[in-house]
């Protein structure tokens, strides 16, 4: 593995600013101490935090960018004030331009989304970039995508974000052959999924090496685990994720509120503190913190707006992990592999 | 409010057939004692359950059916094999011949709608029906629809689950103006939501007197409770409502593990017991059974198949409800005013 990797950091993204993004590279730091930044932000507001992790500042460049992205401006709005000079494109140029091998940002979603397929561009024989989550389930992590990329995919955008799903599961988790389904509805022979129908068709009968297509899952198969890559076109994809984010911190609310009626339910609570930890890590959103858009030149890694240093952290390892086992080079021989599958079985029907 | 209410029960429907559905009834005589009911079924497996509840036999009229709808046939299938005659299509058939005022099934999802919309056809004014569930969240309950009864909708079809939404909200909880959101997502200026916006800017517009339109909300705002009534297309919808099922089981199963693993956990647990009762009590999804097929010349409702007697009377309390508050007459007059008032929008625009 590469220890001489580079990590451009958005340093005003995000609800906490610089303090959440140079506190969670100097927690990196911690368990990778090779690591290089480049960090762009205002220097009035980044300089001084700097300053408090000479650790942070010893590992980086920094760049004093006039222009931030706040979290409100539309993505429209943001390329037009922003390219060029924000802090936010600077970090993604500088994936383009090779001073570094990831970008993470906390900023705001859709400008970097926008800024980035500017920038980067698509990868060869990509439609469109997709952005992925990691979904923690019963049985350990899914990934899932398009959590929010785009709205609306068809059969052939499907396929490819099962390819790129898949190549990330290679990337993160040690196995070969990632089980990947299609998220589906219930009801059977309605209208309007055939997208979905004909995407596994093409799933089935390319048979890739690369993956091991299960078929179709439910929105319960998520939690499950039922299968290692959920994919999902990004209206649907984003509503199911923001809805377990919204359903665990109801239920939290509800156990918080039942723990604290009775004093008996208060002193079950103190004997059973270290259980009920145990839980609170286990549902720890920060764990599982960062989204990776997928199918660009160049990997971004999305994290979470209101997350902390150690949120900030998972993102940045993430990002790590990604560049250094290979995920670009993974998706782009796997997408030429399907290429070619695709015009032999055509081909063979024609 | 009319105690002379007949409902016809599909009893072969849900995977625990007659016990669930008859032993269900036998539950709501206990608070509706003058309930009557209209009951289909295979004599064989029905009369024997029906003989050990001699109350709801006495409160109703049984009909022999000989073909019975799996949960496994397509809506195709079922609606070939079991038109006429199955159990299933005689108590939907039974509303719109008169002879009861609501039915209610645990059977195959996509048979029931099938043969519903079949049977009963959409109301005058209504494109295309929905379903609408009940949705538990942090400060009640909330409406969303649809939850899967058809994949995509347009513009005008979600003006249409919005107007249906709000008066199912009338007839299920107490106060006149209930609060509706259109279910979008975070990321703004992406293509193919315009349905969503356009649906928006109608809704706006039109400034009806039968609901307060709050605006978008996402998948979070769901658990959170931020409107009464939650309208998306049915896709969308079903994965939302599945994904948080499963989420809530997920959080279930970590509490579980966490409360046994250790001795001082399990003494916790032990003295927390009403605590966690309550807990389970406020997740029980039985409570919440029952989804509603919206906008067809009859009411049909949709018991959950895996549910049991409790989780079955709770469906039906839920379709006694729905005619006693008049859900159909509220639709009826709520379209035709919303009709009015476009009509007059697009004249002014004009």
């Amino acid at each position: 593995m590469n220890h001489q990797l580079t990590i451009s950091l958005d340093a005003m993204g995000g609800d906490h600013g610089p303090e959440t993004v140079i506190g969670g590279a100097n927690i990196v730091l911690d368990r990778k101490p090779d690591l290089k930044f480049v960090i762009y932000g205002e220097q009035a507001v980044v300089g001084p935090v700097l300053d408090a992790y000479p650790r942070v500042r010893d590992a980086s460049v920094f760049h004093d960018c006039e222009i931030s992205i706040s979290m409100e401006d539309k993505p429209s709005q943001a390329l037009r004030r922003g390219r060029y000079k924000s802090g936010m494109w600077r970090a993604i140029e500088a994936v383009k331009n090779g001073e570094a091998n990831v970008c993470i940002s906390a900023g705001n979603t859709g400008a970097l989304m926008a800024m980035s397929k500017f920038c980067l561009r698509t990868q060869s024989g990509i439609t469109r970039p997709a952005m992925a989550a990691i979904w923690p389930t019963m049985t350990g992590e899914s990934i899932v995508l398009d959590v929010g990329a785009n709205v609306g995919a068809d059969a052939d955008q499907l396929v490819e974000y099962s390819v790129m799903g898949s190549a990330m599961a290679r990337a993160l988790f040690d196995f070969d052959r990632p089980s990947i389904g299609l998220l589906n509805i219930g009801v059977e022979e309605v209208k309007g999924v055939e997208s979905v129908r004909e995407a596994g068709a093409l799933l089935r009968e390319a048979k890739l090496e690369t993956m091991n297509y299960h078929g179709f899952v439910e929105g319960d198969d998520l939690g499950k685990g039922t299968v290692d890559v959920v994919v999902t076109e990004g209206f649907a994809g984003n509503i199911a994720l923001k809805t377990a984010e919204g359903t665990a911190k109801q239920i939290g609310e509800y156990l918080r509120a039942a723990m604290s009626r009775t004093i008996l339910a208060k002193a079950g609570f103190i004997l059973a503190k270290g259980a009920f930890d145990r839980l609170r890590e286990k549902m720890d959103p920060r764990k599982v913190n960062g989204a990776v858009l997928l199918g660009l030149n160049g990997v971004v890694i999305k994290s979470h707006g209101g997350t902390d240093a150690e949120g900030f952290a998972a993102a940045i390892e993430l990002g790590h992990d990604m560049v250094a086992n290979h995920l670009m080079s993974k998706i782009e021989k796997d997408i030429e592999n399907f290429s070619e599958i695709r015009i032999r079985l055509e081909k063979h029907a024609g």
